[in-house]
């Protein structure tokens, strides 16, 4: 298959890229070529322009603002939809016409959808405004293409936020991976894999 | 008790004030006195430095555009958000220190969080983004202010959208009206109330 995997150099793209070895990626990211900044639907429509048809998208980008809810702004509530909603809807808008007939798009939220941290209000609100677009989406995509929503929690390759999450237990690049590898090759449509 | 009901007269805002009934409710909206657009955050300032301090804070508005998947644009993702999540996070942001101690938030949310309808993928972003918002404030709100979301399927009092919603079996507004009397008068937080 020919992935397309924006934010393929991150620690969320890392996992997917590596599980879909033996697949042709297209590895996209601001500072890869191709090159894509997904908050700018000028630069996705670019990119597809440039990759052409593709078996699969799959989306691990997402930008958020953590801060303690007192201090959570009305921009940083708009940042927060930017960057992980709308950037990565964005892409399924703009992408959909390139994905083959029965392709794939795969999103990325995240645990604080269903579980809160200090300072997440903001991210906890962009994960459940993804989780509860690909349900919908999904009935409502052509020909066959299904959508589907990776949600992980904290990476154990990411220790840096580790002491963010007293108790979550970090989950392996392994078993993220895999999700992502349920919803590229595999069949179902419009859920959200969490990997607790 | 008294509770300000923005959004009082609408259909589910009404549900909300029939059953507090003998309580002081203070009845907001574009229309009515003292009025309120929730989507310009200058006017929440006001309406709350209008009323002074409330023992509760209910928000029954949210505008958000159906439209199907492949003509959901880049605005009206961004319109749904504005609409629906923004407005009432605005509400609490803004409101919060209005609130006595031990008082309570209850936003609208809907069952479009959890099924999809057609045309709908706009509506489900928005409750998906308030639900897990409010699982995630309610553990930083200060002064034992509690947050909670009420998500009611279509109600029987809006045949209009009946038959957006096929099988989908219509709500009692008096059923509605209690889970936003469980929100305010009941001891929860972080919860979605689902009424199915
Ligand atoms: N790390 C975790 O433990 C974890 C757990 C659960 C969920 N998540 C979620 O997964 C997503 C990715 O997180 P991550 O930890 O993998 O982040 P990361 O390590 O910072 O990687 C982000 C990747 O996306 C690219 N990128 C960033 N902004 C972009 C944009 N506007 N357009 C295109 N590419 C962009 C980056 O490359 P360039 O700088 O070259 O653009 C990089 O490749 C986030 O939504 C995060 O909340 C992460
Ligand atoms: N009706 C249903 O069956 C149903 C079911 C589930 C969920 N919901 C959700 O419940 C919420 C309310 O829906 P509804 O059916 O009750 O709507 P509605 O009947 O149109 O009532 C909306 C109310 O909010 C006020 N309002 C609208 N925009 C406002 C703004 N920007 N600032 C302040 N007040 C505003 C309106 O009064 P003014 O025009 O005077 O401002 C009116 O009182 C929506 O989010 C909807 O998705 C509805």
């Amino acid at each position: 298959m020919r992935i397309l995997v924006i934010g393929a150099g991150g620690q969320v793209g890392r996992t997917a890229v590596e599980a879909l070895d033996g697949h042709e990626v297209v590895s996209a990211s601001r500072s890869s070529e191709p090159s894509v900044d997904i908050t700018d639907p000028s630069s996705i429509e670019r990119l597809f322009a440039s990759t052409g048809q593709v078996d699969a998208v799959i989306v691990a980008v997402g930008e958020v603002p953590f801060r303690p809810l007192a201090d959570l702004s009305h921009a940083d509530y708009e940042s927060a939809f930017r960057g992980k909603v709308l950037s990565q809807l964005d892409v399924v808008r703009i992408g959909t016409p390139y994905v083959r007939d029965g392709g794939s798009i795969t999103l990325t939220s995240g645990i604080l959808s269903r579980e809160p941290i200090a300072t997440g209000a903001a991210a906890s609100l962009a994960n459940g405004a993804v989780e509860s677009y690909v349900h919908a989406a999904a009935t409502e995509l052509p020909r066959g293409i299904r959508i589907n929503a990776v949600s992980p929690s904290v990476l154990e390759d990411a220790p840096g936020y580790h002491s963010s999450f007293p108790g979550f237990v970090p989950v392996s690049s392994h078993r993220v991976g895999q999700a992502f590898v349920k919803s590229v090759l595999g069949v179902q449509t419009g859920q959200v894999f969490p990997v607790d």
